[in-house]
């Protein structure tokens, strides 16, 4: 995210733009309370995790008063355009600005769970899989040793990007997430899992089960205490939590959130330009390595889902019958 | 400890001693199951976390017959010395078994908890405190992204050395532990915690309570539910589990683990050369930095609190009146 | 690597193809020296640096007589698919053997310096690059509080993919890399960097320059001396070296590595079902998030350049003018 | 030595003294160059590498001169006390003020290379040591792969405290530092090298040998060279360099540097309150886990040797005969 910072306040330097943060999210603007954004601001914040503009819930723009205290606030402080990094909440946002407010509106995809359309990635995604990574490598270490049965749960809101991507870079045994589980099928789940456990413990002593938040009612201490009712398998528990998202950035995700911060700068730029101001407020991403604008309407809309062939593997996994030992190989 | 067994490994064959390993802890012991332990088998372990031999609790050893069938296969596979890497539970094992066998047994001091009177630092410890440093320094980063309260639960058993170094590493503004803190304060501890919230939210943004497992009953959970009820604080939550136990090891654990292995085998060395077998088991440790050993008897009996300096600041923090915002203020 | 090879070994179980993995590069596969590459294996394998089959450089291959020993020994061992995973030298080799082995032959992008065409990304570069901005970082903590320049030499052969990210990421105040600099323009370099250096050092008090392996004739030592002599700046030196190649591989790495692994069987196991073994050689890669095969002559041959728009800016930077201080000030 | 200033500064303001912080070593004392330092200024340093207060050599304090001009300043600012984080260089500044000053002058060990008499650790130590003990597992990941020597050059300036502790860590097969080696023996050490390679090598593909900087005439390179020429052994190389100085320090060096502090500033506020000032300058640094104060003359005088335990298993390494391969092999 101060990536992101760093590389529009410089790209505005550079061309001569006024650029001001506000602070605390949407409420910084209703309130007005912002900062000029000048190159001092931003050494050597590229490297720091969290973000030097404070970050927070607005309710306040959930209500049309606010979207509109916040249109008025754009419009006394004579603001050209708002660049808006977040998630589905920040776009919803933005989306009801558009109504009131007619400057430039601007999203840059920003959460760790990488649940938006429009975007092969988002800012924070790629540091919170290699936190999350580093830390299960660290599990993994303990459930060898003890030859244990572990379920960590990992972030991921509503979607399993983290939860894939987590699962195949720590060859997880298995990935329980959205895309191949429902959540009727509780009693198969815990058959299945328990057979596949059986079958790989002799094999090398340890059996990771990455969990998708918001996937098991609950969480990952009710999946334990049912797999331990339900068998006689006595697993240890790990919920990652907020460690997926602060410590110092990963180089994707520095590189990802310059480029689009200095592509939002130069399109208002372009925009200031030739009087050329775009109706529709969009969201800057990149697809397959081109840089993309996608309509706000369409990123809060669209799904974004986990390639089909990763599932495809998880979900073979808890298909029943004779194949399931040679996915769960596959698996570690 | 997989750095201890390297160091025991390659002294023993130094030396010219004949060194196996029994896998799963005792059981291996009981069952016979062990591997001959030759510098080929250790290369390159030092900086792997977990451990070569497994590890696993073995309930066996509580009873009577268990600790003989240990004795008699010691006898049996005409063992000289054996060396016992643990806690607590596996001292009591040594204890047992010191009365069914008399060959030499020395203990290593070798769990995260650092709960072992007789050495300054466990084996593991200073790899756990580090772990749980980096994790808490992410927390950070993200408690002040958006200003909130954190509660951080770290391992400890049924002591406050982790929750006291990583609290004083991390600067956190609250350590909630066995040494400062007693059950019935519930009320009390609340209203401090509120008011100390309260005087410090403005000033940075961000208040981390760092809370010692098995202190609160329910724990991290159950602290935060209880805040929330009494106050109108909305506290974070992160409990960091069994990423503490495993990763590459600290250099610190490294070293300590190094020469307390060298230690123990030129201690069986000694003895077999002169013939002169120690009646008694014992623990081998750094004290002040110097090689000590003390009787299992007494490490299994001895306390070994946190310093009085470090407890005494955060219980002054939890004292009444106007000295609290002072020491609020030294903790971060 | 490790996440290649494991891939590779798990899908080949999966599907029934046997699977064994020559060691130390092509000289196991001319002496016939290779394991069978089984799941046990490849246990806990995805998180390690380095690679299970050992890596050496094979001067045998670059001579004919190598070449047909090699193409000997697969028919021998009637091998129907040989998987090279390496860079331009083994590229080579598949080259080669292709006109005397007509088996399948298939190429996995596997150097951190990212300059084969065919791949947007390398098995390996990821890791270089996370690991050097790392590194980076900690000298920028020394770099500041001394208020120094530092020269740090980063890999990447004779491309400069792997410092334009590493300078990117860490916002480097400059690059010095093949795509930006032409070595006649010493003199130049020098003025320029000496202003750009007393611009920005009253600013933040450090000043970092990224400098691609085997531009400057000499390296890092040779720069800092010619800046010495040049001009009164003295500065500090790294040259990163082999710690860029090793240590456990992030995410990104261990997700490409295992789709291009078990990609490359699936291919195999298709061409086999179907009796189809391509004519041609090639490599896999992903190209924009897509799976693509490219002819190995063609990646022999192509270029795969930094993308314009990052040398571009750093271009800017070395021109002469009243606009370098501004590029300079996008740089930090 | 960020915690340092932290601990400092929340100390002075618990008990009602004022502090301020010199800029950019001495230099900021002679040119009364410094900042208020207020709780405010150190919230979230504990986690930065690096100084906030700038760090630089000071030229001037080498003469008279200077000394007096820092001396006035400390009078004209009305100082009680001036606390000095360093290492021999600022020692001897301290030695040379107490001539011309008479507040209370006391001086924390603040270097990497451990090589301070009157405490066990110097604040950096254990970070520089973490830092080289990763960066040298990853090399060992590119020796094993490639079965290489690697020549791995670590700081310490004249003592081997680095190289003894990152050589045992990571369970290097040779350790070349000034407490086991003479210059002239440079033929002697080549063959010996040549002939533990020799025997290492078969084993398990890697030789480490870590090197003192400033032992060898030349460097790292030289040795390179010399090992080449005198040998046909070519060995891999890394300068670790300023890697070593940077990043989030160790939990360790955290909970000293912040021990110290507040020992430092409660030793002033006594020597206030009793209106005792001690005349002898002083060290405070931890022995044994002992609080100690030691004369600032005895620090500059004093050696602290590497333990002679450690010495002698790499002296034993380098002695000839049968005896040499049985250390070699302790060494890994």
């Amino acid at each position: 995210m101060n990536s992101a910072i760093r590389a529009i306040t410089l790209t505005s330097a550079k061309l001569g733009l006024q650029c001001v943060g506000f602070l605390h999210g949407y409420n910084g603007l209703i309130n007005q309370e912002y900062i000029e954004l000048t190159p001092d601001c931003v050494i050597d914040i590229t490297q720091r995790g969290g973000t030097l503009l404070k970050s927070a819930r607005c309710d306040a723009m959930l209500e049309d008063t606010g979207v509109q205290q916040a249109a008025n606030a754009l419009r006394k402080l004579h603001i050209d355009a708002l660049i808006v990094i977040g998630g589905d909440g920040s776009f919803r946002g933005i989306h009801a600005l558009s109504a009131h407010w007619h400057g430039q509106l601007i999203g840059l995809p920003g959460t760790i769970d990488n649940d938006l359309a429009g975007c092969d990635h988002t800012i924070g995604f790629s540091s919170a899989v290699n936190t999350a990574t580093v830390a299960i490598d660290k599990i993994r270490d303990t459930a060898n040793a003890f030859e244990r049965v572990f379920i960590t749960e990992v972030m991921g809101r509503h979607s399993g990007h983290i939860a894939y991507n987590v699962g195949i870079a720590t060859g997880a045994e298995a990935i329980l997430s959205f895309e191949n589980y429902t959540k009727s099928d509780t009693a198969k789940l815990v058959q299945q899992l328990q057979r596949a456990i059986t079958e790989q413990q002799h094999k090398h002593g340890s059996f990771l089960i990455i969990l998708a938040e918001n996937l098991w009612p609950g969480g990952a201490h009710a999946l334990r205490d049912a797999l331990n009712e339900q068998s006689n398998i006595n697993c240890a528990l790990c919920v990652l939590g907020h460690i997926q998202r602060g410590g110092a950035p990963s180089a994707e995700n520095r590189m990802l959130a310059t480029e689009l911060g200095v592509a939002a700068v130069e399109t208002v730029y372009q925009a200031i330009q030739h009087d050329t101001f775009r109706a529709a407020t969009f969201m800057l991403g990149k697809i397959n390595g081109v840089l993309t604008s996608t309509p706000i309407s369409t990123v809060l809309t669209r799904q974004k889902p986990v390639p089909d062939s990763w599932v495809k593997r998880y979900r073979d996994f808890l298909a029943e019958g004779e194949t399931s030992s040679l996915y769960t190989n596959f698996l570690n």
